[in-house]
């Protein structure tokens, strides 16, 4: 007998009414929006009508990410529903999962085995139309560049020098490099032009990022969607509110900007919201979200892309300070298998243990662990997502190396035993939120240099030697500077499998140099992103693509789907 | 004081709840999915367990198009709520808009004046999702069409031959044409290609078509999205089915199948789901929607894109014989402003009287009511679409040139007046149903050749001479004989503008011949599409789009949507 699938369990679940979650979670009726009978939208006024103290909130992060799985949304939901066992009234606070790569390797992500968020298919699937929202409004704005530059080209734009891409919420590598615009001069500009996946789109950082509407149309019309003809000290940029789409874009995302409310296999709260990518973008769901889940629960959990080095950091550097949101607890993700991966072991021989690589991985975890206690200044526990594989010696010498530098492990069970096996990850966030020995300080601050700011992530949160910016980069940051930009967030667009820029370097490696190859500015979102490398934008289908074991029956049930 | 605009009227509107609206319209809860407040999804298992006898079917259409207007969509609206006022428990079904062209020029496709569907923002922007469902099945069949060439073509897919193309829903011509696959080998294959407005989808129109889901299923696997390598003899058709896409595609629509709920202005329940376009395809709102509307009403208004020749002819022709309905009463509408432009008056001068024109221009409705009358046996009557500027003269002199066939004529007032405006027309309406003159055949059979049947259409439908295939459209007739598809409905992609191919060709021409270009299969449909000309299936902007004027206020609010 083998264990079941994910849809399987998620199907199996008997869910309660959204209304009835939502009661629960102090949501009244009239800032409720059902999407069928288990979804539903929060106005986006509830929190302005709302007369009650936040809840605490709880950052899940993780470790460099492996070949071999951490389960950080798992465990981040699995918390959530220990702290409901505990009565802590808990609401979650997630990613919205992206479309496209639910047909490729990845399936879906809305948790897995008995941590998971439901209705698990609809959540995986268009959900409530926030992506294919988001999808629309950058379309129309592409739409409207090029349309401006075939009507005359009033405001100059340089065909050659467009920088706003089309978007598809799907894997599709065919779209990466494209010329368009062919055909008759009826047809547009012939120009090299590509699309992303939806989630990479600027909008989608932008939107993840306001406040409310009126924010989100000010961001919104201050993306660069190109420049004018000229030199580079000449050019000026061209931006969405100088096309006059700013407001139609808005107007397309009124209702994607009210977060969406579902529920865990043990009825919980969770709202699902916003799900930028995490290398180009900040990785972390949107403000609106975060701030309700507050607003609403004793205990806001809420998670953020890849690793520590770039999902906390985005975090707690970007998000927070644009928020003014202030973690209480940290929980940090890691699994012995990952561990020992980083120690070298192949991903074939994981299950055997392995002391010895063990340790020579754990630096890895001990890192992040210390970035989260001694830059962050944060409370910390570390959750060890059990494998049935995972030996006592080994989790005793995670717990020991941990123990040395003053922070508590847990194992968590969640994918096992859903909230019950993560009630002592429970209890020890409960501790660490009650103690309050938080004093948070974000990793640099806006003042002085893009460079500046580079070197302090670098040394401080990568635990490198410097950041070097190739003669491109320099000129770049030149630019940026000249235009206004050097005292905005830096968002670091760096392989999430290493504290470097190089995805082989696993452990904690020291003395390295991360390269810069590019910088950009996302005027939209509202911070520079700083390129190390190629960051692929949009995937591709494997082989075998998840779509073509994806099937539903005549009654609507879906199949296939993991 | 000038008229209100139409967002204004709508936003004045007092809605129901669509709870209030389901129950009203018989809708037990269990088979209602709310979308908000006052949208709702209608399961497609409703109609299995409704013990109560199906409505009359009343389909309204309309003359040629002329820049004119004759306001088709708004007369259907109007008669629905008169309906309702004469007691008669009406349930409209109407065609869903493209997100689209309401950035355009056209704007929303709601209805107009006292006559709308509210709400109208909602409804002409993403509604519940359905579009952007249709766009991503689309996409993930195209994804998985680039990505089986790549991963080593196993279906020998020809990359020259590939027919399927990319879509969104939004104009945007600069998609039109397009080179894809550029980069580096891992970035697919470089070719031709180019992108649909969604609405034109074979997607949408299968959709449209499907009974049900496993219908739908069955329908996708079946379309042809290439050829293999080869000569035309030796080349073989490539499907969704052969790809193993159709499932997921499927999957993907597993919600947008199920037709929207909402109600006019007058709290009159309407059924608004699905729109093909109404040129390469066949412009009906879904069969589903249709049968939805019977079920519920007593009385079911329909109606079909363009005039009666491309929309009338379709709904008959395709919708009717793959559904098994049959329309009870046919509303044909028109203007008296509209016929003064078919008798050769400028757009400008249109609002003086002139009965010589107006004469002159007859000729094209009296083509029309024949056509129902003697080619299908259907009854029918003339709605003529009030204008203050139309004069008593020119009312009578319609009234008496339909008179002389046989056919009554009401004055329309329900864009002023709403429902009260409508009454005459309802009460007509009512009259054909219950006399029940009815003996519907359609215009062509099956059996025969390609040519038999567009000969058909041309002579009988249009007034023409002969359809004239060029030797391109016969090499395709005979393959398309060879694969099989001799025996299905042929869908004309012909302009609106005129009975003949030839858009300058206004009132009743005789004796013309139509040249047909190209036959292409649309397998998962079931029709043939006959292409007289270049027919546009990726709109652009114009010079100052509509979307620069529509803005969104903090609570949501939207202005500037037309």
């Amino acid at each position: 007998m083998g264990y079941k699938s994910d849809i399987e369990i998620a199907q199996e679940c008997v869910m309660k009414p959204i209304t009835e979650i939502a009661q629960e979670a102090g949501i009244s009726e009239e800032y409720l929006e059902c999407y069928g009978k288990y979804k539903a939208k929060i106005s986006d006024k509830l929190m302005d009508h709302m007369d009650r103290p936040n809840g605490k909130l709880v950052l899940v992060t993780a470790i460099n990410p492996t070949p071999a799985g951490e389960g950080k949304t798992t465990t981040s939901i699995g918390l959530i529903d220990a702290l409901s066992r505990l009565g802590k009234h808990p609401v979650g606070a997630l990613r919205e999962p992206s479309m496209g790569p639910v047909f490729g390797v990845k399936g879906g992500a809305a948790g897995g085995g008995y941590a998971q968020v439901v209705p698990m298919e609809d959540i995986n699937l268009h959900f409530t139309g926030d992506m294919h929202a988001i999808g629309a409004a950058n379309n129309l704005l592409a739409a409207m560049v090029d349309n401006s530059i075939q009507q005359g080209n009033p405001l100059n734009i340089d065909p050659r020098k467009v920088v706003w891409k089309r978007c598809v919420d799907m894997n599709d590598r065919q779209l990466r490099n494209v010329i368009d615009g062919l055909g008759t001069k009826l047809d547009g500009t012939p120009r090299e032009d590509g699309f992303d996946i939806t989630v990479a789109s600027e909008v989608m950082a932008a939107f993840c990022l306001a406040k409310d509407l009126k924010d989100l149309k000010e961001r919104l019309s201050k993306i660069i969607v190109g420049y004018t003809y000229g030199k580079l000290v000449d050019e000026q940029p061209v931006t969405a509110g100088d096309l006059g789409a700013a407001g139609a874009m808005t107007a397309i995302l009124k209702d994607a900007i009210k977060p969406n409310l579902v529920q865990t296999l043990e009825h919980t709260p969770v709202i699902i919201h916003g799900g930028p990518f995490a290398n180009i973008a900040h990785g972390c769901n949107s403000v609106i979200a975060t701030r309700t889940a507050l607003k609403l629960g004793d205990y806001a959990v809420t998670e953020a892309g890849f690793g520590c080095d770039l999902g906390a950091e985005k975090f707690l550097d970007i998000k927070c300070r644009m928020s003014g949101l202030k973690p209480n607890a940290v929980v940090i993700v890691a699994t012995v298998r990952a561990l020992k991966y980083n120690g070298g072991v192949a991903k074939a021989d994981l299950n055997n243990e392995n002391l010895e690589a063990l340790e020579k991985g754990l630096p890895n975890l001990l890192k992040h662990v210390s970035n989260i206690k001694d830059v962050y200044h944060l409370p910390c526990v570390v959750a060890i997502n059990a494998f049935p594989t995972d030996t006592k010696a080994e989790l005793d010498l995670v717990e020991a190396k941990c123990k040395e530098i003053g922070v508590n492990v847990c194992l968590s069970e969640v994918w096992a035993k859903g909230g019950e096996g993560g009630l002592a990850l429970a209890e020890e966030v409960v501790r660490l939120c009650e103690e309050d020995n938080s004093a948070f300080e974000f990793s640099y601050g806006l003042e002085g240099t893009i460079e500046e700011k580079l070197n302090a992530i670098v040394q401080k949160v990568y635990g490198g030697a410097r950041a070097e910016l190739t003669s491109n980069a320099k000129n770049q940051a030149k630019k940026l500077t000249a235009m206004g930009y050097e005292n905005v967030p830096i968002c670091m667009a760096k392989t999430q499998y290493s504290l470097t820029d190089d995805p082989k370097k696993l452990g904690a490696p020291k003395d390295f140099v991360v390269t810069v190859r590019n910088l950009k500015i996302s005027a939209g979102a509202g911070f520079i992103v700083a390129l190390t490398g190629d960051i692929m934008t949009m995937p591709g289908l494997p082989k075998h693509p998840a779509a073509m074991d994806i099937d539903v029956d005549e009654n609507g049930k879906i199949t296939g789907l993991f």
